[in-house]
């Protein structure tokens, strides 16, 4: 355990203050993007605000060829670009001189051997005290490998003296149900449940947390959040980029597999759970797997009312022209890949019944925005005029990126001697109401899986249970032939017109955001 | 009626626009302090945004000898101090062009004959119409010989060609129920009760009409607004002065007679009354009055618990030191005149039954400020810590005066890697919302009298009803005895400790508004 005092002040004199255990950090990957867009900025972030054990060490492991010092160093030219904060030298140099590199092929059982002595010595010389937290931040394609070398090498198991292993694993876990059983099958051959931390970073977002908090912190929003008063939700995450180069993944995967299965489908449990027993990891997530149980499963005969999928094609997107999908790089000239989605969907269970649920997410819309947003059913009985306008009903938005925070529209009179409303909004600032930005996704996250704390990682029946939706959504889909519609949407539109027809179908239009 | 054509951007292409009937408006006590403060100020500013009927007259009534010119010039000189817009020289003109003055005692009837005269030759020359709308500004006490007067003078019904005639009490409307009951009834002898006005000029006030709007215009705040969800309401109306050289008049008032049966009440009558079926003056009045029929009577057994009497002693209000009451004025040095009152009062009806409403008003408290706020229970099961920080339960707060606006008080997530929560606000200004200041309550409060629109306006049995809960209430202090306790506080303090020790008694505490 640690030897230092900590001295972050949100720490300080707290009764439910948390500390790592001592421990090694091993990233697979870790000459990739995400260690060094967020893992080591991250680290560095935690180090710097004394959350990471007294005892550490950070290993990184990778095909390409380095020394330990090279590794460093290049880490700390990505920590200097992508950190939210600026370097510190004295402590850069503290936490470098915990950091050690292992060059291998994922698929080498060499490696391993050379992973499993360099960790011991580590438990011997740094105090990392047997304990492993290995962080999968490779392409998906090597999970299989590299959990299987692992418990082969018998890393799966503590070092002498330790009290556990854990390992984290970003996404996409699968790309469909079948491939998500296979690989959460090989990873629980070494792992139990329990030890596997499956990463979606939105659950790393304050606001995200947040969502929960309002809802249960508080007592009265609660009362009002079911299909009495609420007519529908919406949930949006739309991004003003393209493929951005990455044409040969998005090909395979598509809106469907990149934002609703695991985004969405979170920010619609956390949205629609009931109360949980208690913060505990399981209770927490036993409440989301049943929103997800509750999901009715798409059907052929319903679906093309229920969704609409969509292409971008050349538009204008900040002031600047881009190309449509199918003229990006590694992108097929007739791809039927969806960069937009809308679903309407229900959840068939006593609080939500009838009450529909509309998610949308798209790349190249006008802005980059998720946001859930509660609309309410209109007053009973309408008593004050609203000088011809169309009534606004009362819409609780909450705001996860940009400018986190939460928007409260309701109706005031307007001044003056008539009787008339007109709506205004109410509104709370993350960032102005606690004076400093939330801590980035990836430095909760790591220091949860440090800590244990599965809360805000991915059960496997969560997984499953989406991708099981999903591949009824595309089966479905596949049911109306192959010439079934694929709308189009100039890039720099919030979504094809499609998209506003579904909402229109029941009354109803999207925001926007 | 009107030649012409509305220029006010609010009233334009509205479909429920109001214009009033041409006529005359008759004040009596013009040559007073409300007539120069607020009334004159709030006909110009009428008269400026184009409310005023295109033929009418303003004709003054009072005992002091002065021309039409002086008492114009009289008016020129308060408008342009009290009001809030500068003055248009030409503007200013045309309004004076429309006034005229009679000066009379207001008991000799030759006045009225006078006044008998002269509105029937406003009627042939400017078109007035027959319309009268008598405005009582002056002292109550002569509120029953005007009344008689203009009775015995025929001046209660209409000119030739008139449709109504209208009459505007000020409060107070008695002293207690013996005393309201007689002066309504005098009122009633002429004047039927559809054509009595009688003021509050809360209900005036933007923020107090829009606690109605707030509640009935929107959905989701009417679904909480009741015992199940609400602990208690807090009713405070704070001033910072002290009796301003009105010692004999507030010696016979005190707190309960000059704020609580008419302003708090009000504010208690609009949070606590049911939907009404229509806006319809009627509609919403017949709601307000059960509310005042639902209060639990004051008893002598319960009083002491159930309320706090107060004076206030010397002390420092705003860095400057004040006396206290009883060292004011033309105040008994033994005074056991109340400055300020706490009372908990019940509603027995089934929406809120058992939530208490904790009304206190006060002189020389730290500032001027009115508002209504509810506190919500607490939520039924605690997920989240607080971090040993008490439990801060939702709160929604009308400010009625000054910084009108609503504010939301509940918890939200501190930023960081513990599930902590901390209170946050969200916040509805009026002001920057709407980007203008909301008219004068008096302006609005005129023009309703002139269109005959008597919902912001207290009917008989509002009037006799609350006086029957304060006589009530005397008399239930009167029970404990001349020697009952009458607390004191320091001037530019909250009020004494024993109205901390009659909510602490429900575990509850006053807000610091």
């Amino acid at each position: 355990m640690a030897g230092r005092e900590p001295r972050n002040p949100l720490r300080e004199g707290m009764s439910d203050d948390r500390a790592p255990d001592a421990g090694a950090l091993v990233i697979f990957g870790a000459s990739g993007d995400l260690a060094r867009r967020k893992l080591l900025p991250a680290l560095y972030n935690l180090y710097l605000e004394r959350w990471l054990p007294g005892a550490f060490a950070i290993v990184g492991v990778a095909r390409r060829p380095m020394g330990d010092a090279e590794f460093a160093s290049t880490m700390h030219a990505a920590v200097a670009e992508h950190s939210r904060r600026s370097l510190d030298a004295t402590l850069w140099e503290e936490l470098a001189s915990r950091m050690s590199y292992i060059a291998t092929d994922f698929e080498d059982p060499q490696g391993y051997a050379r992973l499993r002595m360099h960790l011991e010595q580590l438990d011997r010389e740094r105090g990392t005290g047997g304990n492993r937290l290995y962080y999968l931040a490779t392409p998906p394609s090597a999970f299989p490998a590299i959990v299987l070398r692992l418990g082969e090498a018998g890393l799966h198991r503590a070092g002498p003296g330790g009290r556990w292993v854990r390992i984290v694993v970003e996404k996409p876990v699968g790309r469909d149900l079948a491939s998500a059983r296979e690989l959460n099958e090989t990873i629980n051959r070494y792992f139990p449940e329990r030890s596997v931390f499956r990463i979606d970073h939105y659950l790393g977002k304050e606001t995200v947390q947040n969502l929960m908090v309002f809802r249960f912190a508080n007592a009265i929003f609660e009362p009002l959040w079911n299909r009495q008063y609420v007519d529908h939700v919406q949930i949006t995450v739309a991004e003003s980029l393209g493929v951005e180069g990455r044409g040969r993944y998005y090909e395979e995967a598509g809106a469907t597999r990149d934002m609703v299965q695991n985004h969405m489908f979170q920010l619609l449990c956390l949205t629609a759970m009931e109360p949980p027993v208690s913060l505990a990891a399981d209770a927490i997530r036993d409440e989301k797997v049943k929103v997800l149980h509750a999901l009715r499963p798409p059907e052929a005969a319903r679906v093309a009312e229920d969704s609409v999928r969509a292409q971008y094609v050349a538009g204008v997107v900040g002031g600047r022209r881009v190309p449509g999908y199918r003229e990006e790089p590694a992108v097929a000239a007739d791809s039927r890949t969806e960069t937009y989605v809308a679903l309407r969907v229900f959840l068939d269970n006593w609080r939500w019944a009838g009450t529909p649920f509309y998610l949308r997410s798209g790349k190249r819309m006008p802005k980059r925005v998720s946001e859930v947003a509660l609309q309410f059913r209109d007053v009973p009985h309408r008593l004050f005029g609203t000088g011809g306008r169309r009534p606004v009903p009362n819409t609780l938005a909450v705001r996860i990126q940009p400018d986190e925070g939460i928007t409260l529209r309701f109706d005031a009179k307007v001044p003056g001697p008539q009787p008339r409303i007109q709506p205004v909004t109410m509104e709370f600032r993350y960032g102005t109401s606690f004076g400093q930005e939330p801590p980035e996704a990836y430095e909760r996250l790591l220091l949860d899986a440090w800590l244990g704390d599965a809360t805000l990682f991915i059960r496997r029946d969560e997984v499953e249970a989406s991708w099981a939706f999903v591949d009824q959504l595309f089966a479905a889909w596949e049911a109306l032939g192959p010439e079934a519609p694929l709308a189009e949407y100039p890039a720099g539109s919030w979504g094809p017109s499609e998209a506003d027809v579904m909402l229109a179908r029941d009354g109803r239009q999207w925001r926007r955001p």
